[in-house]
């Protein structure tokens, strides 16, 4: 009989050959997770089962009974909550709009062979739960403690490693009252659906989806930076000339995007939209995890000449995407649409796709193709 | 300038060559829509977010507020009525488990290029809403009258034809009380989502999804059969020795279909299964849109032998799915399991694949390959 063990269940880590198209296994995730329909950026809060998701193993079959949420290591009193007690704490509602890290790898060339995103994996929530400092203000952070560690239920293998999905955060960002970060219970005033991380998760506002660790049931506090896969191997920036194995850059906060509702009608196969001659109100989104977005420009030329839109000032949700909207002519024939977010510090979308080997954070201008007639 | 038209947003059916990945375009629509991902079939009831999806077109902006549902063509009297009407006329509420037709297409050889489909385009909820008889009692339908058409607000340009989504329905079918048709406003006890037909959609339980009209507007009696795109276009099965444009057969009614809740934890890249050695209870569910499930057959060795698994008889909800369950004893090494269902009519799930040019009602048994280590 053969053998074979957990690390065959995984293959190499790859970039797709020119002109490959999207493979089974690709598009096995393509099928389960799902981005944002476009249209839906009308939407300030994202309707349930429209926001984007990304599930890395199953989702877990995580009730609410029995479950609890361990608080250990370098802590002064371990705690053990179940989730009435989560409950009885104070709880603050957040309007957060989360990214996937993966967004726009589809759009890369060469392509990794990874969940093949296009541009819609984002979403707006309101989150409620227990501001994480609280919780850890209760167990007693000891002082040696650098990082907390989330570990989530979900149970896998990635490039050969059998894992628990988990993450860390630095003690600093972790415990910090201005950080935001939440244990939340509820999603858009409901219990948190299955896919979503029923019944807690972690919710890092400003960073990207992976740091929002689902179906919570661990924080270890320790005093080493955390070297878990999902840590070090994965969610890395690594440029092309950096080995695969080069420690890369770790993937962090959201990147400046901003995206248009495509106007018009679609074909139902090609995506294409049609919009007939005259005004066009166009509208969307941009965010950035690192500030309030300043500055949102529009192309009608496929990014040759640009205009500045309108851009909602930022309100009472400092997460949250803000809404822009921008007057345009349509004329009969062919046309590209863009927009182009920058933030306050600066960052702006690049025209160049900012390529990396794990095809994270690629915040290239969208391409909208409309026929007008 | 070039002269465009709405027939230029679209480009002809075609199927994929021997070994070519997924398009961009085939892409654009699994990014978008989404299947059940099948850990989920431990659900009953498929929780928000989870059920399949599939949009035309784009989710139209329809609120409650100022839509209408008018009947009109061959009645007595045209009604128009909106929200408030529909919640005053008598409601039942309806298990129904839905299947898109061309759930299983994306697994074909060769490939017909559509949405693409592995096998997770299913969901199973509790519909409520009012029985169309009623409605259509209050209109009066004319002796002549021999379809009911259904147009929903959703708008688009398919193979070159601009058009609103609509499906027909001989009269029998729409006005039988036995039929479960139903005008349906709430899903799972709250008001329809966006993306499920906010705020209003035709059920009918039995068949596959295209007939179940999203974002309902309108139901005109005709004294012809409908020829409309979705009718007489698309939704036909055609053989290979058939031409593309040859009338087919109307695809209807649902193909029975088992499916398995993959056991143990998945590779996220690979999807591969990784169970350890020992028994495990394999669990899933099971379907027709013909009658009840009365057998669901395992096999644990790629379809070369088969046992018969426990079937939940049908219950008080004759449109949904039953639960199956099976014993398997996990040895070291490769597998590939399946399951097979049959119907009370006496059909039974395909081993070879049912090719068809539109990819539609492809049942072919399941195939779970798994690594037991």
């Amino acid at each position: 009989m053969e053998q074979v063990s957990v690390q065959d269940a995984s293959a190499p880590a790859r970039t797709a050959a020119a002109g490959e198209g999207i493979s089974r296994e690709e598009l096995a995730l393509a099928a389960r997770n799902h981005g944002l329909p476009l249209e839906a950026l009308r939407y300030e809060v994202t309707p349930p089962g429209l926001h984007y998701v990304l599930v890395h193993y199953d989702i877990p079959a995580a009730g609410s009974d029995g479950w609890r949420l361990a608080v250990r290591g370098l802590v002064r009193t371990p705690l053990s909550l179940d989730l009435a007690a989560l409950r009885a704490l104070p709880s603050v509602t957040h309007r957060v709009t989360m990214e996937c890290a993966g967004n726009g790898r589809a759009l890369l060339s060469p392509r990794p062979v990874s969940q093949p995103w296009l541009t819609g994996a984002v979403g707006t929530a309101d989150w409620t739960g227990v501001p994480l400092h609280l919780v850890l203000a209760e167990a007693g952070v000891r002082p040696e403690a650098v990082e907390a560690v989330f570990t989530g239920a979900d149970h896998g293998v990635e490039r050969g490693v059998e894992q628990d999905y988990r993450r860390s955060l630095p003690v600093g960002a972790a415990t910090g009252e201005g950080s935001g970060v939440l244990l939340a219970h509820t999603m858009n005033g409901q219990p948190l659906p299955p896919q979503h991380g029923h019944p807690l998760r972690l919710v890092v506002p400003g960073w990207y989806g992976m740091a929002h660790v689902k179906w919570l049931r661990e924080i270890t506090l320790v005093d080493a930076p955390f070297t878990g896969f999902q840590q070090s191997v994965a969610y890395r920036y690594r440029r092309a000339d950096e080995a695969p194995d080069s420690p890369g850059e770790p993937v962090t906060r959201i990147e400046p995007r901003a995206l248009m509702a495509p106007p018009g009608f679609p074909d139902f196969m090609s995506r294409t939209r049609v919009v007939h001659p005259g005004p066009v109100r166009l509208h969307g989104r941009a965010w950035s995890g690192y500030g309030p977005v300043v500055r949102v420009e529009f192309s009608g030329d496929g990014g040759r000449t640009w205009t500045e839109a309108a851009v909602e000032p930022r309100g009472p949700h400092p997460w949250a995407w803000q809404a822009w909207t921008c007057a345009w002519e349509a004329v009969p024939g062919r046309h590209t649409l863009s927009v182009r977010a920058t933030d306050g510090e600066g960052r702006t979308q690049p025209l160049e796709q900012p390529w990396n080997r794990g095809g994270f954070g690629n915040n290239l201008v969208q391409r909208v193709p409309v026929l007008c007639c």
